[in-house]
């Protein structure tokens, strides 16, 4: 087991480039869209925590975990726009307007964003209003879900003896099916990586068994993946649906599905159970094997 | 244009983890995976250069830019294992053995991969040696090539309107064939992201086609994406392999193919001439559309 916390925090790089000064000036009216990662702070870019420092107002969604928002200065106005499904906070026109407004009034504008910002993010329709409106804006992308996820997991995404290429898609559930193109996710020695799927589980297992998938495939899903608290429930697509509901995972959530799932029996290095059980600012990442 | 010579560089974070001291304890042996992102220092995770300042042996490829070594500590001891296509300095299992004996005398070894560890990075096999031989490791992700290229090219890779699943593949020639599950790719709605495929750039645009995309969708290939020297050439299925031939683009390049590409006509924002027109010092990032 490894002591983490005589190295320097991210907060400790963030004070840092606070002492530092300088960066963006004010006044000029822009927007960052930066891309947060998955959860941990340790999992921001430099860019991404560099741009934190400087901003005037913050705008954020529910997917940014609290380690990573306090890393934001104390002067920084932080709004909260979160979506939930079928309980929108906000809706997504009104997002872009505000960050139309307060660019227009001369901030420095965060959009951050949980994983990355062109992968499920929307990111690429709040930039178009700013392109719009002829507001300069950066994107900093992010470490997304699914390839935080895979690391901590120890679920290698592609792997020359299993997976040539890897597909990501949402599995969101709409009036009870999902639209999701299943002969071109159901293919051999392909991964499959499904943002937010959780609830359509069975669904999405049965279909892919429909198009050919074998229900001994192996398939995973991962609750809260990279944090201290992540849960990995393994099985295949026929045990699954079962093994997870009996798991009572709720989200954030990832699933993935694929030959490469079998690999975690010996990848797997990650154990948050030690984590926890050790004092709070002792963080051990490193399984010791033997 | 927005002066970023005031704010920390990389390389100050990397000598205040240094300053900071810790860290890891010599003398047990183990293997820090590290995703070194697409080249910019800057998309380099705390993580990731934190994991680099212990480093007591580095093994690299020639998919890390010299701005990221040079955040190695001095005394790190580097070690070139770089593979070329069709002339590989190093085989795939030397390298597995190398990590083996660094961790075996008890150095922290760094293996450091371009782009994410997990994404066509052979770190999967790299680590499953690790794990037979019983030495303790630790997975970090990186921006892939894909993340990083698609937020500087102004791409998003998902659109709700474009594209609702994004699939990454690997494009190199055999034979003078691609390996590729063409029905799967050829498929309406979805972003192709081609990994090592400026070779096969015509067969693969010309196989897309055969198996059912328009001649008129639309493709990009980036060449040092994230990077000072980024070229992007756009086109369409049709006209890009001549596009690309004509504009002598040489690795390494990424390809893009898809409905979500004409969006960079209005989200465009990295203008890297601008950049190197100015002082080396100072980084244009921010292109005012006035």
């Amino acid at each position: 087991m490894t002591k983490h916390a005589d190295l320097p925090t991210p907060a400790d790089f963030a004070r840092a480039v606070r002492a530092h000064g300088g960066g963006h000036p004010k006044g000029r009216g822009e927007v960052y869209l930066v891309g947060a990662g998955p959860g941990d702070p340790e999992l921001l870019t430099l860019r991404a925590l560099k741009l934190m420092q400087c901003a005037d107002v913050a705008l954020y969604d529910n997917l940014i975990s609290p380690e990573v928002l306090d890393l934001l200065p104390p002067t920084t106005e932080r709004i909260y726009v979160g979506k939930r499904r079928a309980n929108h906070t906000m809706r997504q026109e009104e997002i872009n307007a505000l960050l139309v407004h307060h660019a227009r009034a001369g901030k420095r504008v965060l959009r951050l964003k949980g994983g990355d910002p062109f992968i499920f993010g929307r990111g690429g329709e709040e930039i178009d209003t700013l392109s719009e409106n002829g507001i300069a804006f950066e994107v900093v992308p992010g470490i997304t879900a699914a390839l935080g996820v895979a690391a901590y997991a120890g679920i290698p995404l592609t792997h020359r003896d299993y997976a040539q290429s890897c597909v990501f898609v949402t599995g969101n559930l709409k009036d009870g099916s999902m639209d999701l193109d299943w002969p071109a996710l159901a293919r051999p020695r392909q991964t499959i990586v499904v943002y937010m799927g959780l609830t359509g589980l069975p669904l999405l297992c049965a279909k892919l068994v429909e198009h050919g998938l074998k229900p001994a495939m192996r398939a995973a899903v991962i609750e809260q993946g990279t944090s201290e608290t992540q849960r990995v429930v393994t099985g295949t697509l026929k045990s699954l649906p079962r093994l997870a509901a009996d798991a009572k995972l709720h989200g954030p959530t990832l699933i993935i599905v694929g030959d490469v799932v079998r690999l975690r029996e010996r990848l797997n290095w990650f154990d948050p159970r030690a984590a926890q059980a050790s004092a709070p600012a002792v963080r051990a990442r490193i399984r010791r094997r033997a």
